[in-house]
């Protein structure tokens, strides 16, 4: 046990008070190893108050029969598809955070979403995609939906974001449902001009929504297109359920995942709704038809459209971290406690003290850690930018900002899933968009996320210099590459470009020739960089205590490392690195930390995981009793021992060999 | 079209009678654009027996209403488990192989369990694991099991191959089962010590199988252990499907795939079973309890049971590339459907026509070739080797053979995995075994495959001499580069176990420590190269029809390429690569490779796709229609539309918002 500091996270008393033992078994062999106290490691990252609101939601599910789990169950599609949705409705009256703890700290809504989805992620969703994605753009539009702001709170409606379509997702300027003003009527005619512009994949409106926020070109009486706005569509009837007149509407049918959550998708056959439905964010018009925008610039009214969905990718990096963490709660446990081979045939060692075990997790611990201060970092960034949106700042800095955070939120988001994935087969991924088109205008940096580039011709200059395994154990090392990285793949993308152009090529085929190996890798280094940079600082800053720095900067230097060593060609390639040793001393490091890591490996994940009921994972209990808990589980299956009803068709209903080969 | 060669492969005419044309749809565009005739590639590549076989599975499984599609059906697991043990059966009455034609061509057995498996996997490997995995060893044994065979292929029997135990898997030598002779009785007693040693993850155990093939530890009345052995253990009543007494045998409850198969655990509290029973391939017991062996050594006799485990390997191998093949099918007619984004906001071009998802998506098929070719002629090694156990051959020739396809198929297999997953959650994979564990002994190479290892210090002095793109575009230059990394990777994995051995670590600990960066780089380049050498001397020979020879040395270019840029900081770091052009060569050969299939990849997805009815997805049907078949599938499902049966609980019974905060 490290001694107690007398620092801003309290001491051993009150940590044992907010968080409680863990059960004992086989893993205390390594909580009585770790170099310092989980306990007071959840307290400085997390908060008091944080912690407090996990242990409130986490209580209420474990207390609750609706959340109660049935080992063995499967239940149907149909099934899970009600209760996702009596538990959503239950989370309506548990009232978790009320508006006022929100809006002294936004940071709460993530803490709930993904507490409440490390213990079903289709329930999770539905909640939010009603309460944060669905209300998210008619609270930032005016004043006049305040009304139904409180229907929505109250699940008086209950509503979907439609967005995409069938032949339409990345594309949202290629989105084809119009909305066409009548001023004879004073209404919006949304209308879906065939089946391939069907609303699609839309989460909640598969069975639930009664309304949907929908995006359609918007069309005034000249014929004239506007571009994309969003609108309140009514969909179904809130006493019924029953589709309303004109609209088609259905679920979309099982998933590979989260098939709780009722995906759907929905046609518009001139569906009228009342001119008030529009969302006037950017865009607005008068009863004669005409079209007003207080944002002049067709691109940029684009570009607030768009910002909204930053807090999706936000929300989708939060997801990813979350199920990282989960992941690495089990695997660390099980590795823990798992013994397989070892020095002599009657003495096994855990597998977790093998190298290649070690070399294969850790890492992803280190970087379940930079990934979560860095997503937390840009939660408050959003944050900022949210509430210029709310209070319509028109600053150049409040411009940047969005520009900033959307690039940031873009390249965060597939870093954090990739790695959370490491991956979902590359062709289903290769199914889905073009993520790394870049975004080429120069812009200013609020956040200083591109500063690096002021001294661009200095830094193409560097080089690796550090001169044994030791020199690399500090995150400034793998910064420094990631420097000359970011700047030289740079260089390389804008040569590469140049050549494609004056190799006669249009402007679209030249940048498309330039994504694979230079602007793709450019910006997973980019972000990469941005993520460590923020870690390595929050690290070194002389604030944190004390028994908790020399752990987390381990953490900040494997992560860089092992990211960094991803790149390892390019440092050669381009000259940074040379010669035998510059590589080697990198992946010595990488594994020594690993190695000074694996002790602390089991506190680290007790830092995050969540409590046994909500993990739900036999291998993965804090105890590490893996086979006890494991076998437990399975005879608690209500079918685990009984003869299958068509026994008969075994042992009595012989087949006759050969019958219908002569079909063949 | 090509012109009609008058070659092997028949003509036109011939090869239009195997083959129906595909649908015509929006994938034509490409089909014209095509180099070859995918029709003469699959007659090459399968040969007409093969096809008509395929061919004759296919329209079978179409045929018949227990294979019929339920669109948005969701079968429970229960409902699952029944459907799968029918179909089943089904393959029973089907008899698609007489012994007759597996004997003159064993491959057909895994052309047969690849179409079911296209199909489904669960029935596939239901039928599999009772026929082959489960009759193999029996079949391999005595001849006083003849009876016994013939019930298993009568189906009189069910049955299932229990290896792996609750805390052991990849570590046979743990497996605490024990078979206790007896000879008072002449009986063998099985015994389970405690819940840990019960056997585990046993497919077809869970539910159906009334026989077992159970490895445990023999030990005779002296008390000896004499190792792992074999033995057929009867665990449910034939006629009432229920344990017999003694054993306690469950299903281990929902996975994360193939749930219709029944994986199941069994316990024997000293079950008894007749000394007959013992699978006496290497050893024995007399009537008076002792033990005789024809293979002396206890090692090799437990690399002789091990023998056996290499065909679950190859179906592994076999499994995962089929699996590659589906997702490839559907992956890339998606992409040549799909468009999105242009030159211009009016024109929207496929997918296929991005650089990013040609790299994304052409070097696999690339591997899907490479690596099929590889598991043919693994299977003919294996078809030679197991001849030689049915024969009873002692030649050092069979030994060698007998290790060589051991490392092949365990090196291979997670090759063939990660290629086809890239990747399953790390954190997933990590709580499986070890699969790199070396095996150091010297042996000779009746394959061949270690041959470069001969010209060692020579070829360690090779360079990377390319001096332009199109130099690198044949796979004989990946496949030098192979042959040094591996050369490379050898010296440096000596050099480091030395060291480790210097300072003073254990054999143990010294091994550990040379896995990451060096044993298990090693493994990879090994099995890399050696797929790699397999596939550029088959595309590479004469005989290959001129009309198909450019496409498919593009494909083993690619793939060598490809492969290779994956160990490219290694090439640098060695010194066999230097400076900045040699990895830009390599980039941009692959790239331009890419470019140079895009238009042969629906073709050469077509050679071997399954029909429509088997692959079974929308969106990636031959004729490309991907919407309007999505938007088919789905408004075909029974409950796409309906009301939800629990409407009210949204309509009526409205949550009282806050009601449970008090509790929290």
């Amino acid at each position: 046990m490290t001694p107690t500091p007398k620092e801003a996270t309290g001491n051993q008393s009150s940590w044992d008070t907010l968080l409680p033992d863990l059960p004992k078994g086989p893993l205390c062999r390594y909580c009585r190893k770790a170099s310092f106290n989980w306990k007071e490691m959840a307290v400085f990252l997390d908060g008091e108050d944080i912690i407090q609101l996990k242990d409130r939601i986490f209580s209420a599910l474990e207390s609750d029969p609706l959340f109660a789990h049935h080992p063995g169950e499967d239940l149907c599609r149909e099934k899970y598809q009600e209760l996702t949705f009596l538990r959503c409705k239950r989370f309506f009256e548990y009232d978790f955070l009320t508006l006022q703890e929100i809006r002294e700290n936004p940071l709460k809504i993530f803490c709930l979403v993904s507490c409440i989805g490390m213990y079903d992620w289709s329930s999770s969703l539905q909640y939010f995609l009603h309460c944060g994605v669905f209300a998210g753009p008619i609270l930032s539009a005016s004043e006049r939906f305040a009304e139904f702001v409180k229907q929505i709170y109250k699940m008086e409606v209950f509503g979907c974001f439609a967005l995409t379509e069938l032949s339409h997702g990345t594309n949202t300027k290629g989105i084809r449902t119009t909305a066409t003003f009548d001023p004879s009527t004073q209404e919006f005619i949304i209308h879906t001009p065939d089946f391939e512009a069907a609303k699609f994949w839309v989460g909640n409106m598969g069975k639930h929504a009664t309304h949907a926020v929908v995006y359609a070109q918007l069309y005034t009486p000249d014929g004239q297109c506007h571009g994309l706005h969003s609108f309140i569509v009514q969909i179904r009837d809130t006493k019924s359920l029953l589709p309303v007149p004109g609209v088609m509407v259905g679920d979309i049918g099982m998933k590979l995942g989260q098939n709780g959550l009722d995906n759907g998708f929905a046609m518009f056959h001139n569906v009228r709704i009342p001119k008030e439905n529009i969302l006037n964010m950017t865009g607005d018009i008068t009863p004669e038809g005409k079209y007003s925008s207080s944002v002049k610039d067709v691109k940029e009214r684009f570009s607030a459209a768009l910002g909204s969905l930053s807090t999706g990718r936000i929300f989708i990096t939060a997801i990813s971290i979350t199920n990282l963490k989960l992941a690495l709660s089990i695997a660390i446990r099980f590795s823990a406690a798992r013994r397989q081979f070892g020095p002599t045939d009657d003495e096994e060692i855990p597998v977790l003290e093998y190298q290649m075990q070690q070399w294969r997790l850790l890492p992803y611990l280190a970087a379940a850690y930079a990934l979560d201060y860095f997503c937390k970092s840009l939660l408050e960034n959003f944050v900022e930018f949210f509430a210029g949106l709310l209070t319509k700042q028109r600053s150049q800095r409040q411009v940047d900002l969005g520009r900033e955070i959307h690039a940031l939120c873009a390249a965060s988001k597939p870093l954090a899933s990739w790695t959370a994935q490491q991956a979902v087969q590359e062709c289903r991924e290769a199914c889905g968009g073009h993520g790394y088109l870049a975004n080429k205008a120069p812009f200013e940096s609020p956040l200083g996320t591109i500063n690096v580039l002021q001294d661009y011709h200095h830094i193409l200059g560097w080089k690796f210099t550090a001169n044994s395994v030791e020199d690399c154990m500090d995150s400034s090392v793998p910064l420094a590459a990631y420097k000359w990285l970011v700047c030289y793949l740079l260089q390389e993308s804008d040569l590469k470009l140049r050549k494609e152009k004056q190799s006669g090529r249009s402007d679209f085929e030249a940048k498309n020739n330039c994504q694979v190996y230079y602007c793709r890798s450019l910006a997973i280094a980019f972000i990469e960089q941005t993520v460590l940079q923020r870690y390595h600082d929050y690290t070194h800053d002389p604030s944190i205590p004390s028994t908790l720095q020399p752990v987390l900067k381990k953490l900040s230097a494997l992560y860089g490392l092992w990211s960094l060593s991803k790149h390892l060609a390019v440092l050669y390639q381009g000259g940074y690195a040379s010669g035998e040793q510059a590589g080697k001393f990198i992946q010595d490091a990488i594994l020594e930390l690993c190695y000074r890591l694996k002790d602390d490996a089991v506190a680290l994940v007790d830092v995050f995981a969540p409590p046994d009921f909500i993990l739900n994972s036999p291998i993965g209990k804090a105890n590490g009793e893996l086979y006890k808990n494991l076998w437990a589980e399975i005879l608690q299956g209500r079918k685990t021992l009984n003869r299958p009803s068509w026994w008969a068709e075994l042992c009595i209903n012989k087949p006759v060999i050969g019958r219908l080969r002569s079909r063949l």
